[in-house]
């Protein structure tokens, strides 16, 4: 019933030597049989099932210990619920414990179809082969639908790649899903007929959990070419199932609103480093990119734990496609040349307000953005 | 389109005056259009979509702001989903950040079943009206599902209310899921036949999303009595469709793994409030009872902390239900008077690891368990 594969997780623990090693002790009883260790008999259970401290060495940047913990692949059932159950269940609310980086083995991996399109794939989609893409989203709320089918159509034409929704639009009675949908799906049709190009329209799909898979079927047909969902209010597992779904068969990209927590806690030695949960999490739940806020923008996020988050989506992950960052939150036309220094061509730059910041004439601006981004 | 009902939060912000109130407005924003609050044209989505600030205050108890802000009830299109995308979403990102307290009106909580049980609902499925409840988990993984099923049978026989799955039980090897539950099933049915009892079983159904109302389904049909979810691993409107569904029909008990990271922020001024997460939201997301980890344990919440989440479970939420408080972690028959004195009879108190550590006879120690609790 064990093959003795195991994979590890890197844990960054706070306090003195004394303190990071009884909390590396706890983890391997606590993520496992959370029961007395004294009371396990030797054997099976002891030996395989409870956590093993592989290494344990003081982190040469900062305070604090790292831990590599290993457990036995049988542990999590193959389910992605259950691997981040054992990664970080329990201990998420225990203070001084950080998950900075999974390591798995290809049997683990193999578990999971992971990103359907991944960057070649979301390139091949779009026709798009050489320049970063563009991502633009619709709003303000409170606009009716036909309104934003309107910035689709004026998006598309000016070469947006991906317009989505805004990640707050739902089911609202402004611009209720199913008219909102079909107009824009309408729209971005409209305008790839115009351009050529073939741009996409995103829906979001932040949805009750009973609703979700038929609004994805809804949207399918009329005409979205991807998904935009939130695994922090609909749960990292049900992207993955929205990713797997081949009668979808849709790109999804991941945002990361009401998933904070898990991250804003880092700069306190908790929560997730921005690699393991941009990077190596998303990848594993399905996104074929991943949302987050850009350096230097109305967010916390420094130039290092953005380089971090795209070393995450591209690092070896078995067969796991690697994906695109796709950097947002305070984005200017202006700060575009600074961002292809830092990102490169291997990115989705998400121009949110900023666009609409420019001037009156969203095509126009849309066209400068395109202009920019062209020239790398 | 817009009723003119709003809801409020209530904020604590970190930092100086200004920067406080820098953060308050921004909520206003960020919450609602995320759009350049200086292109919006004055009228209806200025007035009426942007999230508003009802009152700004220093906090009495503590450094920091208090703002109470205020949305059109309308933005939550009625979807827990995008309820709680509007109350901590993108600002879940933002440093020093707290969400106290949910004030909604009526027509809010109308858009919500909430707990179908509550404490009057599942005391009357438990026949068990004057003490509190007893809970115990079945451990530790790597044991067999008839070893498991034994335990069953036995804290069963012994007079334990309800006996869980221990939450890192999921489909592994060791235990597979069907079989697990049948026996289990099985053996908590045989224990009622000899002590009169209606104690329940109750599975563990973090599982995949698409994999999760077959397997409530098929725990219901094997006899089941109720269902553990971690809200912070499936998504909580997952939960809350679990509760919701007429066709299962059982209660939900929630437990807190992978969700710790919006709740030991709180010790650092952003997350949840113990209040709103393990009362409020638990209760919009239709648990029946909410499991969380006591004072004095191996974890670190305060008798404090422990009591604001008493005070949401029970305080008035329109017409949902009060809710178990459903202390756990650490817990040992020693500690139970101690318990009593500070929870009272509305409680459900969960013994894990403590039920075993007793002595080796797990029968006399869930009698000894029922024994000090009928005391009360």
């Amino acid at each position: 019933m064990i093959s003795g594969e195991r994979f590890s997780v890197i844990y960054h623990l706070q306090g003195n030597e004394q303190e990071a090693y009884a909390k590396a002790q706890d983890i391997c009883v606590e993520q496992t049989v959370e029961y007395p260790y004294e009371l396990l008999a030797p054997g099976f259970i002891k030996d395989e099932i409870v956590g093993r401290i592989e290494s344990f060495v003081p982190l040469h940047d900062k305070q604090g210990y790292q831990a590599v913990i290993s457990y036995a692949i049988e542990l999590t059932a193959n389910e992605l619920t259950q691997l981040l159950n054992v990664v970080f269940g329990n201990i998420s609310i225990k203070p001084g414990i950080l998950v900075d980086k999974l390591i798995l083995p290809d049997s683990l991996f193999n578990a999971f179809k992971g990103p359907r399109f991944g960057r070649a794939g979301l390139r091949q989609l779009l026709g798009v082969y050489e320049r970063p893409l563009l991502f633009a989203a619709i709003k303000p709320m409170g606009l009716t639908s036909v309104q934003l089918a309107d910035i689709v159509y004026q998006c598309a034409l000016g070469g947006i790649d991906i317009i989505k929704d805004d990640h707050g639009l739902s089911n609202q009675p402004f611009a209720p899903f199913e008219e909102r949908i079909t107009l824009c799906g309408e729209a971005v049709q409209k305008a790839n007929g115009e351009t050529g190009r073939n741009s996409i329209y995103m829906p979001n799909i932040n949805a009750p959990a009973n609703e979700i898979l038929s609004r994805a079927k809804f949207a399918k047909q009329a005409g979205a070419g991807g998904l935009l969902a939130a695994p922090g209010l609909i749960g990292l597992d049900t992207m993955r199932w929205l990713a797997d779904e081949d009668e979808l068969g849709l790109p999804i990209i991941s945002h990361p609103a009401f998933q904070g927590s898990y991250i804003t806690s880092a700069a306190y030695g908790f929560g997730f480093s921005h690699y393991a949960l941009y990077g190596q999490i998303s990848r594993l739940a399905g996104a074929d990119a991943v949302v987050y806020p850009n350096f230097g923008g109305r967010f916390s996020f420094s130039i290092d734990e953005c380089r971090n988050i795209v070393r995450g989506t591209e690092d070896g992950m078995g067969h796991l496609k690697s994906i695109f960052p796709s950097p947002g939150g305070g984005m200017t036309i202006e700060r575009i040349p600074e961002l292809l220094d830092v990102y490169g061509r291997e990115v989705i730059l998400l121009m949110g307000g900023g666009l609409f910041k420019q001037g009156r004439n969203l095509v126009q601006n849309c066209q400068d953005f395109l202009t920019l981004v062209e020239k790398v």
